[in-house]
């Protein structure tokens, strides 16, 4: 006779439980801050402090890029013909494709494969570029169209580099975008897709998971579009990602 | 001549300059949680620190329920036809309809519109229940298919509790379900949904976005069931949310 | 013991059988065009001759309507982040909601609750009219933002009329159209949704089958858009829905 | 100032104007059948009389396989969580991926690829299946979980023979099936798959639409699928791909 049942370590229920990884869901209520509990279902054991810490700069860094990305076009395409909050924000992960943010996974499988082999970052990231040149090859995660330094890299790097996680995957990032300069002679600097590869390579991640930071951190960016769009936008408008203007708030300090 | 020039209030971007609601995402990435970026996004605002702790407690509440959720069947099916991370976990949202996650926003319709009435809970309970009965129809966010009480909503309504959070709303919660079980005769326990309904709208949030909360809770955990998929089970394999065995850890403490 | 066996009455599968509706495909394939098999699939029985000609007639009648509708640039939208057709064609389809295709199923449904009730269509059109200028409704599948008279419309009802479609949903929908204009001083013209829904009723459709005819028109247009935006553009480009220019073929006859 | 107007080469709109490929829509809506507009619209030229034909039976070949595909169990789990009729038809086309369906490109790319060399299609299959082999990779297109011999493989090939389309590309993929026996020791038939990437590619269509022959031909069974669900089933049932029975009409004769 077929047997088709199937395994999962994730989260076992029954009545009255509901333990993730082992731990009851009351007590992770009660002790871990929603960026420490995403690192529990992701990893399967809970982070240490520093990763904790580190958890919390990924996620925040792209909650949000204004009304430009083609995920949000997705999104508010999708609510403009007169669709629920759900099918809206599925509409937008679904533009989160090889194109836009799965550069992270593109960008940590290439800097994970290399960084097994021998040799300084240096030398690395010389026969790295030379193998990209010779296959006509542009190397995930680096240049932005809009910011010639990215601000959320820089900010990550810092943060990454005083909870110690700046390992030989940061190494590497940081002088492949310095091989492309001297090789190209042009800046083309880590973007924030390349500088959250090489910091969850540093923290052990698979690359495979790579688009799921995005996609986690990037959700409740979409919520907040599909809102807007519901709240404040006639159905079937004419929309796009150029013609738009902000309105909000103006800068102000935390 | 037509102007098609939109409007926009989240994100303000340009060379070097991605502000969130007015603030720098550098600052963000600083100073603030993921879920008090959430917060700031969904609300405009910053959360003071219980709305903060609060929000933190939802969003961990909902990360993952097991394998038997339609969405969590939704992400599996996705990724199992051959597809990529992105399109699997919008699978999943997708799923996230009116029977699935959708009784937030319902449950919390209702009770935002009942408690603009004059009366007590108790008074709002009965009139509230009679007229569901009168139209034969049921109340979201009460009943659970596997949970004679959901422990999820007793942590939540004890953090609120603690947090001054516990206003009109949840009060009206309790007593439709005091009142459910004396005129139907047995309980019907409010579940997860029917507890983030009250607490998000003692919160002031709009019950618009209700469903939103769910989404972000849970798509880290269609992200852990999507990646398990692609690791460990074949494409085209037999599906179903039942005939599955918990292998992961076994209880453990935080 | 637990027994979740479910049941379909679609088709029957077993090695080497595929019988759909009762009918082997391999039959199907000798003797049915596409839209007689689409008929059969929805309906559960052969169209005759009259109905086949009129499926043709319905699944031409919306399978494109250029680079403006909300669904192709959900479809390009999609395809740009860098993704595969599959999910540039659900990203599509998924717009399909309330407010663009959706028309069909509201509109049927209106027309079958009142084609029960006695009276002329003249009659029926007078009080459906003054029942939603009351309740501030509008009237599904009435007026069009491009065309003053929707030349598929016109088609559409002088095929039906010819097959002796017209029945009396085809006769309260052109009522209505004149009750409109009457009462609200400008033309309301019956746009292809409504004539759609109005002969899909007459031909004894389920209004909730409505939105389904005009997605399985419109996939191979998204599909043809999603190829053209596969292989003429370049990936994260600019877009929108009104910055376009038809670069195809000047008029041509069949 | 930059100028982001792009071009479109499908359909020309105004006002009282619907052109595919430079016909008028109520011209093709007298004249065409749907698969012929189908293939106007994909291929930009009127199909004759042996083109239209033959896309009738591969467009009816694929239109639904029972509720044991992954596809169905995606459009009848989004219907389960209680979403519209677009959202669950984007949830089953979403499915068709690499593994379900998706072997018609793979397929047919393949085989575009091979038919430029020069030799016979025995000696190109040898060489195929000897390049498959070495590098440990099958051959999309060939085998079936279910069918021994797939019967609308079958059908299909006796159509395209009658109609003359039975080319290069079908002979290399009879070849191919022959060598895979001879070389493996046991049959890999050609699978539905693997049949439409053959004769697609003789009527010479860029193997880049290949999954969207079966889309197009899929998504009527997956709205009948969807209308069952919704019609016969409860909300948030258990849903599985193999505990069903057929329940519909015995054989019956066209």
């Amino acid at each position: 006779m077929e047997n088709n049942q199937w395994q999962t370590a994730i989260t076992d229920i029954g009545p009255g439980k509901i333990r993730v990884r082992g731990y009851e869901i009351t007590d992770m209520m009660d002790k871990l801050s929603f960026a420490q509990a995403v690192y529990l279902i992701l990893r399967g054991e809970l982070p240490d402090d520093k990763e904790a810490r580190m958890m919390e700069a990924i996620l925040v860094s792209s909650i949000d890029h204004g009304a430009s990305p083609p995920s949000v076009l997705g999104t508010r395409t999708v609510m403009s013909g007169g669709n629920s909050l759900n099918a809206a924000v599925a509409g937008g992960v679904l533009v989160i494709g090889d194109s836009h943010g799965g550069a992270i996974e593109q960008s940590a499988r290439i800097m994970q494969e290399w960084v097994k082999k021998d040799g300084s970052p240096q030398k690395l990231a010389e026969d790295l570029v030379a193998d990209l040149r010779a296959t006509k090859k542009r190397m995930p995660g680096f240049g932005h169209r809009l910011h010639e330094t990215d601000p959320r890299t820089i900010k990550l790097f810092e943060i990454a580099s005083q909870l110690d996680f700046s390992g030989r995957h940061t190494e590497l990032a940081k002088a492949i975008e310095a091989e492309l300069e001297k090789v190209g002679g042009r800046k083309l600097p880590i973007n924030v897709d390349g500088a959250i590869a090489a910091v969850i390579s540093d923290m052990g991640f698979d690359w495979r998971l790579g688009k799921g930071f995005f996609i986690i951190s990037r959700v409740p960016g979409l919520i907040a579009h599909a809102y807007e769009e519901m709240t404040t936008e006639k159905p079937m408008r004419k929309l796009g990602n150029t013609n738009y203007k902000y309105s909000g708030p103006p800068e102000r300090k935390i």
